[in-house]
């Protein structure tokens, strides 16, 4: 068998099947197949350009190459463990059609570099799908905010209810966190989008090849400018791993959060049948499986950046077996970002909003409590005695099981002749919300500049 | 679809597949099979006995279920995703089988007991899979340290000769670590072998059923105590996943000195090609492949144990979705783990020793500078004073490019009249470990008492 | 300066201080004083005995010693960062003391397995105290389960009313976990309780030690039968951090119930003012800070689990500096896990149950929904038909807004004939929990019987 | 105690000490101080401008802060853990300099928003002082590479010499890393430098505050547009920690590879005394501690990454106490990445190269095997060919001891017809590294270019 590798003339013994199939690649970075040979037919045609093979090895070459990328792209090609990894596979399906030539393309080039420039043709394109789906995310976040820029909800603070919002408000939190999120993963591609082509094992090479030519036929951005870095660097993909995981902590507070409107105590939302699970036994269950779901994902996404965090360190230059450990994780993370997103903003557009128990909840609440102090503030007193004046009255009342607004005037004005029937007002929940017209504060009309500058941003 | 759905009753509109697909575990957990059967065997036979279900019923059910066992071992089932998991899609073929029969065999049980119940038999079975390859792993380095007791190589801290020392001591120093290794898996087996089966969805249920029985009928030592807990306990593979990052850990400390090992710079041992695997570029290669991918490996370990940890922080009680992410991270660990052993095992048993080398290196080198000082330090000098006259001999000696040994005897009567004719034995690095015979020490003696002892510690 | 150091006599420059300040660690190390000293005392003892030094000398070393540490225990001793670390720190103070026979005190010792000796002292003593406050807190939640055996309550999944259940049955889960977090420790003791005295810098020494007889002075079972593994072990502290992540967790997931639960939406408990803290602003506001805070420490706690990983991943023997890392995560999980424990035990005991909340929460909603499907299926309809059916029903009562108790018994029996006026008693709360009554399910006679079993669990 | 707190008004009973201390941050948050002092004169400026308060009412508060914040600098203010957190403190203190008009600072204000600029302005200002330490360190850098431009080493891949290549290369390769960390936290920036003060407890106030006003005074470049996201948003930190882990990262291949190259057996630099400790055992010890520290760091890093990544999972909107467990990680890693840069500059500004040794050491192996193959494949054989042909010269060379250097012109031409004389010259190690003159590789010409390039990068 050992003869099958195409790096086997040191050895005299071979590896045997199973310890080959530890070591072996193929059977994740099969993914990889397209990009490889995309990346294999920048790099012949630049061999061809610079007269390193002869033009028509080199077209005998591409040739091969397009019609493997045909063959892949119609899902008639397999792989085989016994090539180890895509390269080889690929390198062993060309030879298959158009013979020994084929030896030359990799002139110039190692699987270290050429792997390297898999996994950065790889994730430009999948930073640039995400990227798509964020938007969309977005977009939903919007719509809904627009319906609901007065619906009025409890806001929270260490899960009590704090001061009455806008419903919208708090959606608009989540889109400016996932703004965030566009931002960062748009400054993750620039470290994704160069080249590290012709770096060739670690040193470059001796032959005259055009780098900056093969970084154009695959579209990158630029290139690596030292070749130990460009074999060995990773950066592009932690980079990757702590974005996706910030995401991911970001979808998986919403999760809580919707998990929590759903409940029997908050009922506050709805998710709609699509997006529910049921259970095998208890027959009126109507669970939010995909929030769950999406909030627990945050555990594989955390997971797989430590895991590359933990194979990076104190790892010398340059290229180690263990950098193989870095494509798993960066899969899994694509594609559970992918999913998660597509499901949250499904989730958010179909989801059923029961407004009148969201007002409800703060009508028989305490949450008017800062209402009452900033009104005895603006009228002079010092805000740390109003907060104490305010927070006896809140005790009074709790002890009464009554509110504020029960309060009679009398009572309110033995504790402070400050107080005057326009208080009733102040204390109603939808007047509240509508007065914290700080610049980005939960009034009314704060949240309609807010999505009008969200819609702006959006289209640019 | 909806209605292929076990827990479709109050639902009105179905799952759209892609969502479905987000759910759907049977990716994972058809590696659960032939648990999940045993534990159903064990259920129904159960249900008969106690007259839930009639006798006949349960033989019905039973007779299915060794048949859908016997395809499964033959190879024969393939499952389908519209089923969402192991346990739907086992009660899909067995309804195929026997009919609405199958219906009875979810009688006082659901799915979340039902799962917990496989996930402890799996990880029980795996526990002891693994148990295995670590004593033959010890086996394996009991014998190579028996082969080495007189090979002298120097001992390191801080990456520098710091005393010699025997070779068979240092492959000692990883035995114990391995031991300690399989007391944590023997340890973890307890809360392992523990069965949740009866918990029913979260409380128990109001079927007579004997938990007791079932647990026998599975092999289990005991049951859990509270039906909640029952359900929502993954301490027994955080267990598993923390053991397993230490035994990596330990892996990940020796494939890095293999790999120092076999360097140009060291040359104290050669893998054998087995093991090793060249380059696609440089035809000199021959790289300790395995022994990098060991170590990277610790990456994946760790992060799925930081993963797991992530999903059940702050999650109520008790059975929630995000618990299904429990699954992937443990059967790679459990994969990882296995061929860890058995690559290590494989690779220590075929590397060839290049003692001559090691020795070599304590030759030329002040790893016998302790020796001096030890010296100094019997014939009465504080130890701190000896310290300081052989560090200041250090530096004299490195200046001119000799070692201690190379310093004639009138210099080290100037340096100190304690200093005698036999400080050139005591200089020697295979004395110099020989002396080195307190309890657990390198001395060659110790070593042998300490292989004897771990020789019968493995036999019992 | 250098002349300072006890190494220094090959060293021709001295460090900068504040590159020696990164190399110090006695701003956190001087924790190990008294575990220094006992340490040194039991070493200098067994010195003396064997004759390695003059009785008279070790006399004169162990007044020293035991000054110091009196003076230590009155709170008179302060360390210079001068003296790098605890060691020589404490060798600097008793060369003041008694002069440079201080010196002998080091003979067959380093501070290699001084300071691995230190860190097992220091951890078997805090396991000991940590295991004292889980068993406190095992203490309370049997006190309140005892309460509560008959207090009825939403029993969850998937945050959605599953089926009603006890209080106590909800407290005992917890207990549970507590009692795996207590035998974890006690497994953890094993590992810590050993001494690694006499492995000297990595070798081993020439000098005629008794480290048996050391380890009986200390008050170690055991010792460690190899020295490279002696002072390069850490899994004893790594267990330390597993089992204390484990910990951490039940912690955050009782937290975040307590959070919920006295949340407005749930009103369930409420924490003693003891335990709350106010708003600087929300003058109504009533924070579960504690509970919220321990769920944060998770994180903590967790971070220092995958420091410490990091650390030895890869690390060649014997000992390296990064090893100096073990330290402050280790201090740190100490404290954070002794306080969370004493404020969950505080939390709990004197936090107020509204018993009538929690019941109410059950009258008025599906959790009787497997009641239903339980009652068919016990008059023969296959389990997977009668969850149909009460889906159907749930989903017709919740169209009309009525519960199940609220249907009139000839709709009932419309749908099945097998439906019987005794309905109405079986979907009642009270009754479905104390029909759960399958072994270590909620029923309340179940409840008292594992309350016997864990009152004498606890008093062995 | 109770009517200490600013938030006391509602409660009936007092927190106790130990359970205050638990919740306390003044033992951290400390380092605060001037910027919360800041801050708050910004505050106070703002709303004296717009009337929200009286101008002598700010005058007077102005003038107390700014006398705290002198005293402060001059080291003359002392905590009291009574006060909770910084901010309390600083009112405390405020307080008793200029009486209770100091309650009016808080106006329109909560710590909420409080914190959260403190945080900012910290980060703020050390990520500038960061990024000034990268710069130096890149600087150090490109003065040592350019030193070393024609020094020869050998290159390695999985740890076996692969290539020679110039020692500038391998320090520029480190360079680029730095370059890409200078980025990361230039980035980071820009979502540190948003001012959220005006959020106030999570939604905006009543008061007509001025934002942008407040922004300006503090030196912010905008603002957050989201109040709720402004209080419960901890990206910039977590951007922090995750580029910070990056940073660590490289800064542990780095010391691994010094510690690698300082021991016996490569002899490639030797430390500078300074950066170098001795053992208290072993008197020729010089052991590469600051090397190994900051390699062991990486793991305090990445561990305070995944701890406030846990702390964030799943926590609902929007300012919760668990978030205060968000600053001792910062803290930490703001020193440790600080002194580990400073550290790292001055090891390398001060080691002595070795290149004699360097260069030796490729002189007498096998990394010129692709010379060969180059050689041939440029010569029309086929690349995996001529890789089949040197392998075997290897494995014959390695038989008889030699290299290929060594082999008679006679033997190679019966292996190849192709090869000529000028075959020995190619062999040559300075040659070999000469010749691999393409974009990025390691030919002395591409790094005087990469080493300009990189001179013009570090000036703009």
């Amino acid at each position: 068998m050992a003869n099958h590798k195409l790096w086997g003339g040191r050895f005299e013994a071979s590896l045997e099947g199973w310890v080959e199939e530890f070591g072996a690649s193929i059977g994740f970075d099969y993914r990889l197949a397209p990009y490889d040979l995309k990346g294999s037919l920048a790099h012949v045609q630049m061999l061809g350009e610079t007269g390193i093979i002869d033009a028509d090895e080199a077209q005998t070459i591409q040739a091969g190459l397009t019609q493997l990328l045909e063959e892949y792209e119609a899902g008639q090609i397999s792989f085989d463990v016994i090539n180890e990894d895509i390269h080889m596979n690929m390198e062993a399906l060309l030879t298959e059609k158009i013979g020994p030539v084929a030896g030359k393309l990799h002139t110039a080039r190692s699987r270290n570099d050429q792997v390297a420039t898999d996994m950065h043709l790889y994730l430009k394109d999948q930073l640039q799908q995400i990227g798509g789906k964020l938007l969309h995310l977005r977009q939903v976040l919007l719509d809904l905010a627009e319906e609901h820029v007065e619906t009025v909800m409890p806001g929270y603070t260490h899960l009590q209810h704090a001061q009455p919002i806008s419903f919208a408000h708090h959606l608009l939190a989540y889109y400016h966190m996932f703004s965030r999120d566009s931002q960062r993963l748009a400054f993750n591609l620039q470290h994704t989008d160069l080249s590290p082509l012709g770096a060739a094992a670690l040193a470059g090479t001796t032959f005259p090849i055009n780098r900056e030519r093969t970084a154009e036929l695959m579209g990158f951005e630029g290139i690596y400018h030292n070749s130990l870095d460009a074999v060995s660097d990773r950066d592009f993909i932690l980079e990757f791993l702590s974005n996706s995981s910030i995401l991911i902590m970001h979808l998986s507070r919403f999760c809580e959060e919707l998990i929590n409107w759903c409940s029997y105590e908050y009922g506050f939302v709805s998710l709609s049948d699509t997006f529910s699970t049921g259970s095998s036994i208890m027959p009126q269950k109507k669970n939010p499986d995909m929030a769950e779901l999406i909030r627990g994902k945050s555990g594989r996404v955390y997971g797989h950046l430590i895991s590359l965090l933990t194979v990076m360190k104190s790892l010398p230059l340059a290229y180690n077996k263990d950098l193989q450990e870095d494509k798993e994780g960066m899969f899994d993370t694509v594609d559970t970002i992918q999913k998660s997103l597509d499901i949250m903003a499904g989730m958010l557009a179909s989801m059923t909003v029961n407004s009148q128990r969201m007002l409800a909840s703060t009508q028989q609440d305490f949450s008017n409590a800062t209402e009452l102090a900033d009104y005895l503030a603006k009228k002079g007193l010092p805000f740390r005695e109003a907060h104490e004046v305010v927070g006896k009255l809140v005790l009074e009342c709790s002890k009464s099981d009554i509110y504020l607004q029960d309060i009679p005037l009398e009572r309110y004005q033995e504790v402070s002749v400050l107080i005057e029937p326009d208080i009733y007002q102040a204390l109603e929940s939808h007047i509240a919300v509508q007065r914290r017209n700080s610049l980005g504060g939960t009034g009314f009309e704060q949240i309609r500049l807010e999505l009008d500058r969200a819609r702006q941003e959006l289209q640019s």
